[in-house]
């Protein structure tokens, strides 16, 4: 059997040449802590300096907003926690499509006094207009919505959201993961006050992310010690991985005209799901050019799932978690999307890197698949 | 030149060849997220399961009782703020010479309500035991005391303190870093409640270390989200870097005897030290076999310290960290050490690659340094 294909770049990405490059340098002969005043220490010092050089880069930050943490969940917890350990408790709003890493450290605070109001969202996943504005005139202190969904990869407008808000007086959040170096990401022109990155999710190395934040915003650290990354994020420096995030970042940019190509393959994709009576989820928003979540009516998603890895081909169901009592997708409940229906979900997401005949490869194992699951169904039927 | 010579292992370590190895598997053609369904992300949770089996192995704990996070200094911030979030704020007890990474958070629950017990150590760096016995009269919910300090090196009896802390009805925890792989770390003899490791101080990567945690504690996760880790760590695990872990902490127990070795190096340091006046801090007590903490009377240990690495010898100076205005180790000022001479302090930390050969060489630039030095000293004078 030939390799497996890997179609499933939302939940991570394989490594970058250039990433991997960058942080063998810091796995072998050279190390070192970059808070040590020694030459090991200063060598280390010069890679983070520059890695946060080029994930400013990326984002149209200035290099001192950027705190490193080691992914995008201590990013947004610390964001969320952070910000509201230095505030009384008051109100917050997010969207009712979060992630997890954003949702569940708002229940936390929500447990502790603070009054979490959840924004809806409409039938295809983006923020309700309605909605938002009678969320920002409960004058909530802090406002979290993402660039991009990760299961659908719906995408909101984020400038104006964050300009609302901000006339509102609140601070400003969005997780960036899924856009970042799929859609143009610009922290400074986008107004945002604070944005979650990781890397594992842009061809970086798993072990590192970044809190892009306003100086002007107060935070207290989620892990306090040593006193790096000024303060807000103590503990020694991941160096290789910060080094390989850096290259990553600088990769992305470089190559983010290959998502072009990557719609392509996408609206490939779709069409032949529609033709066999697939329903696809967000179609009618913008969405990332390489996700595409759809379900087909009675067939499980977990189920098709783990019948395309036999068939060689990694896709997700719309499952959160491999949990025993698999949950339907809270994304598509938040759309408004049956739970009999939100069971058959399965994402494809694409990556630069993925071929037209991967594709049609996908398709064929997808139709005798979508075969034998229906003989099934129908056999128990 | 030849190549600079590293004795500055309390620091950071060199990644073993075994350490990278497990790594770079996941840093090639393979890679996945652990939460995936698929045959990437089985594999991925192969691997991790396999590095918990080895840490829980390295320091006779369940597989079950671990929880990778970031590093020692998120395990640290885990086991106080995760514990404290569980509780009516009390009474929390910590040594007078705890890691930052212990201190900070202890300092931030002190803001938040908690009353901070600080306990005594005397002249050598132990915990005094009457002023143990006092801070645990009143009734502390959490104690928590380094096994090993990072600048002395000077241990502490963890069973004893453990058992004294477990009679009065308190959660003990100890920050094991600087003894797992030099000394022996038994998590279940020790009868401690809470360990924490770092994966960088005993060769493995940077990005990994282990809360070790009996199940009876309650905790509340600092990062919530995905819920890995028992819902105690969010987050996409850092597979390679967790590899690594596992791997360096099967090769630290191995490899322990070596470091009787090191102890020979150190001892021909500390005489030679000695003979050229200097004082070695925590001397009396029972100290790791690798770390030499000494001052000269009248050479500022930075100077010390950037002199020594000009001649190509990586050691560290007392202070906690590189800012504009240095203070004197936290730990030398908790043992009554006078600030003047705190201001001299420098630390050796072996490893067990250092060589005799490089200690000679050392020991020659350390007497050029010192007789530059105190010619400055004498001409300011
Ligand atoms: C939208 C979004 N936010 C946050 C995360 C968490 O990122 P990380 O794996 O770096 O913790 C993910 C991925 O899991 C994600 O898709
Ligand atoms: C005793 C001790 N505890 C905790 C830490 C923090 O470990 P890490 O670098 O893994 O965050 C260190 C090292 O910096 C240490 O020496």
């Amino acid at each position: 059997m030939s390799a497996p294909v890997y179609l499933d770049h939302n939940a991570t990405t394989p490594l970058a040449p250039e990433a991997r490059e960058a942080m063998l340098r810091w796995l072998g002969e050279d190390f070192g802590n970059a808070a040590s005043a020694h030459s090991f220490g200063r060598r280390a010092r010069a890679a983070i300096d520059l890695a946060r050089q080029q994930v400013a880069e990326a984002v149209n930050a200035h290099p001192t907003e950027i705190v490193f943490t080691s992914g995008a969940t201590e990013a947004n917890n610390l964001i969320l926690k952070g910000f509201a350990a230095t505030q009384t408790p008051s109100v917050l709003a997010i969207s009712g499509i979060e992630h997890p890493s954003v949702s569940e450290p708002a229940r936390q605070l929500a447990r502790a006094g603070w009054k979490l109001r959840t924004v809806a969202v409409d039938r295809e996943g983006r923020v309700d207009p309605d909605d938002y504005a009678r969320a920002l005139s409960e004058s909530p202190r802090l406002v979290s919505v993402m660039s991009a969904n990760n299961e659908t990869g719906v995408l909101q407008d984020i400038p104006a959201l964050a300009a609302q808000a901000r006339s509102a007086g609140a601070l400003f959040h969005t997780d960036a993961v899924q856009a970042l170096g799929r859609i143009e990401v610009d922290f400074r022109a986008s107004g945002v006050g604070a944005m979650s990155l990781s890397s594992h999710k842009i061809g970086g190395p798993l072990g590192a992310g970044a809190l892009i934040v306003d100086k002007r915003v107060e935070l207290a650290p989620l892990l306090a010690g040593g006193g790096q990354e000024r303060g807000l994020r103590s503990g020694t420096e991941n160096l290789a991985a910060i080094a390989g995030f850096g290259m990553a970042c600088a990769r992305a940019v470089r190559d983010r005209g290959r998502f072009a190509q990557v719609a392509n393959l996408r609206d490939r994709l779709e069409q032949e799901l529609r033709a066999r009576g697939a329903v696809v989820f967000g179609e009618g928003a913008p969405r990332l050019p390489n996700t595409v979540f759809f379900a087909v009516k009675g067939v499980a998603g977990e189920a098709l799932v783990s019948r395309l890895d036999r068939e060689g081909f990694a896709v997700a169901s719309g499952s959160a978690c491999a949990s025993a009592a698999p949950e339907a997708s809270a994304t598509l409940l938040a759309m408004g999307v049956e739970t009999g229906l939100a069971h058959c979900a399965v994402r494809v997401s694409l990556g630069t890197d993925n071929t037209f005949d991967e594709v049609a490869r996908f398709l064929q194992a997808l139709a005798r698949s979508l075969g034998e699951l229906k003989g099934l169904v129908a056999q128990a039927a």
